[in-house]
């Protein structure tokens, strides 16, 4: 196996995930949401399959953006993240031994002394399996969970991501991996000599240090990253180890992919060491009529209201009022507008039209999927893919059983986990 | 029973407590500090003796008061709170059914929002056994860590810890308890008439919400409070559902639960609904001899440097510098200042000698330590005890086997918990 696709499964802390129908499919689970067992299964159920590495999205709050208010979002079951991801990682953690664990978290709305703190211990419990999806958040409704009145700038927030990783490291290297001695003779616990300060000074954000913890198995976690303006682009290029994308075709991420290796080689990092990962979803079954008919059966529990909710709240646009034809001003997250204003273009249909639409599936059976992957990532598009659950556990449950095996038999996937930190298997 | 001794254990992720020396006792365990399952053992441990809760103590970083910096503590084993406990509660959640469990948070370096969304998910997922130890910090070196220059006064860390509760609790209580709908027919997710914003405006904390996260089984956790300033009296009268305070003898717990039992009634609230728990380490053994001849050793463990670096680091106060005779000018946490300064009075010795000693212990047969608890309890000095591990898990081991079934027999604690959330439990 000379070049291995990577595989990462995107999850939500509740049934609803990019697909805003998925929650009222019959093999969606919803009595377990707010259960210890239902992480643990999905973790389980990943691990057996041999992804990569599963990673929660996250944002804060609800987003009101849409007619004004939530109501729309909430009562049709759009995309929310319930639970706080990190107190549901360690019930995954002990559920497996291999599997990547992800948590994203914003850079604008934490100290880099809580994030340093936290993604370390939970990098020395999984035994070095910790990712960081780092985000910058991009919504007024965040902002306004913690007392601002808007988002700050996007520059601005990318400025602010840069410290926070800056710090992050600088804390995470203040211990040497040899610093505890606990020699009960001797009464010699620590060697304070191998222990210092950070002493991080920056425009947003300070910390002195050390950290309280050891150094943990990958000194920090993989960074994950999604930045899809220039500045995110920039961004990535400097911290990113995976970067997940969202596009409409497979020319976007064939366009992305080029654009962030040639970014990566002039910054003298090695492209085949930052995997880029678009977000894809699966139907797949018997028979490619079966395959459309469950294709058309999920799509049409979609509420056309919803997703449209759905992207004016990414797109921090409210899509049901006045807009100039070819849509809102570039604004929010920025792959979120690209992927629509890309999909209206290709179509010949209007913005708000395109962003009533369904997103692509990958749709037929087990070779019909793998061989759209494998195209994908043959041709260079991607270097794996994310995959995001139409329902969940059913769509992971159905790909296990029926891709997986093909993408391995085919050489395309891992059939069994290398040892070693996440940051190693990676790269293996 | 009409009145029961609630007992609460005292953990912090790493193997020292406050007993300086105790990392050292053959009975500590050092092999498994960073590993998840040291917390599942010690939680099942606790429940299966029936303690009603285990909490973590916590700060942000490593002390560096004493000496003007933190070699001493890290090098003979000084109290350290190493992985963030919130990423080990999970683990022991998993690992019982009935045992309370507490974090503790600070309301000077965590945004509410934060806060609140976190101990729900927590306390969701625990269904209701979360409890909330809060505190407002008291240290420079932690302030340090959050790139300020030095903690904010008293006064103003508990104007902003009154209104960081006000905004968890308007956050907790922004969801209906029946706001879930999910009916997958009718394509019904969520009743958005159930769930309100916050809007919460403080002059510290503002916050607008709502939580993306149900009502948890408590709304909220159960909140313990160890203020033993007045301005931190008056902050327990308001908030505190359990109250543990750290005396030097039996006279100053007695002259503590009086006061605030006089405050809780003056606020209108019921006194016996807040108990009061003293810190409390035991040493038993088969005979009064082998129990004293344990504590000699166990005391010997300890470097008087480490005893007085621990203090120094409490009180906010290197006390290897040169101080006035009655001791430094009371500042740090308060608690620590008057347990030595009582300690020096009554010994007839000087502060910084007092601070030298080892802490207090109980000593003796398994009835010889039940009945100086007894006698504590009866007395009115205190409703129940945190027992601080002298080293861990071996006190928690002789403890559960030794004094807990003398405890039991006495009718003065629990043979079995009652069903119901963790504030139910406490009430019971």
């Amino acid at each position: 196996m000379t070049r291995r696709m990577r595989l990462v499964a995107y999850l939500k802390t509740g049934p609803t995930a990019n697909h805003g129908g998925g929650w009222r499919h019959p093999a969606s689970r919803l009595d377990d949401i707010f259960r210890p067992e239902r992480y643990e299964d999905v973790a389980r159920l990943l691990e057996d399959a041999r992804f990569d590495a599963a990673f929660f999205a996250d944002a804060f709050g609800l987003p009101d953006i849409h007619r004004g208010g939530y109501d729309t979002y909430l009562r049709l079951g759009g995309q929310i993240s319930y639970l706080d991801p990190m107190t549901v990682l360690p019930f995954m953690m002990r559920a497996t031994r291999h599997l990547g664990l992800g948590a994203t978290l914003s850079t604008t709305f934490f100290h880099p002394y809580h994030l340093a703190r936290t993604l370390a211990s939970m990098d020395i419990l999984s035994e070095g399996r910790m990712a960081w999806n780092v985000v910058t958040s991009a919504t007024d409704f965040e902002a306004r969970n913690f007392g601002g009145d808007a988002i700050p700038p996007r520059a601005e927030r990318y400025d602010r991501g840069d410290e926070v990783l800056e710090a992050c490291r600088a804390l995470w290297e203040g211990w040497d991996a040899d610093a505890f001695v606990m020699d009960r003779e001797a009464g010699v616990f620590i060697d304070p000599a191998k222990v210092r300060y950070a002493d991080y000074k920056g425009r947003y954000v300070s910390t002195r240090g050390p950290l309280s913890i050891p150094r943990s198995p990958q000194t920090g976690p993989v960074l994950m990253q999604a930045g899809s303006s220039d500045r995110g682009r920039e961004f990535a290029t400097r911290w990113a180890e995976l970067i997940f994308i969202t596009p409409a075709y497979k020319e976007d991420a064939a366009a992305y992919a080029a654009d962030i290796r040639a970014r990566l080689a002039t910054a003298g990092r090695d492209p085949t060491l930052c995997p880029v990962l678009p977000a894809c979803a699966t139907v797949v079954a018997e028979t490619r009529e079966i395959a459309r008919e469950k294709a058309d059966y999920l799509n049409a529990l979609i509420d056309p209201d919803l997703a449209l909710a759905a992207n004016s709240n990414t797109i921090g646009v409210d899509l049901t009022q006045p807009l100039p034809p070819d849509g809102p001003v570039r604004q929010g997250i920025q792959g979120s507008w690209d992927r629509v204003a890309v999909r209206a273009e290709r179509e010949g249909i209007t913005f708000v039209e395109a962003a009533k639409r369904p997103r692509n599936l990958m749709v037929g059976t087990p070779n019909d999927v793998a061989d759209q992957m494998e195209d994908w990532f043959k041709s260079g598009a991607c270097d794996g893919f994310v995959l995001w659950p139409t329902h969940s556990p059913g769509m992971f449950e159905d790909f296990a059983r029926m891709v997986v095996p093909v993408l391995q038999k085919r050489g395309l996937m891992q059939t069994e986990y290398r040892e070693g930190t996440l940051r190693e298997k990676l790269r293996g």
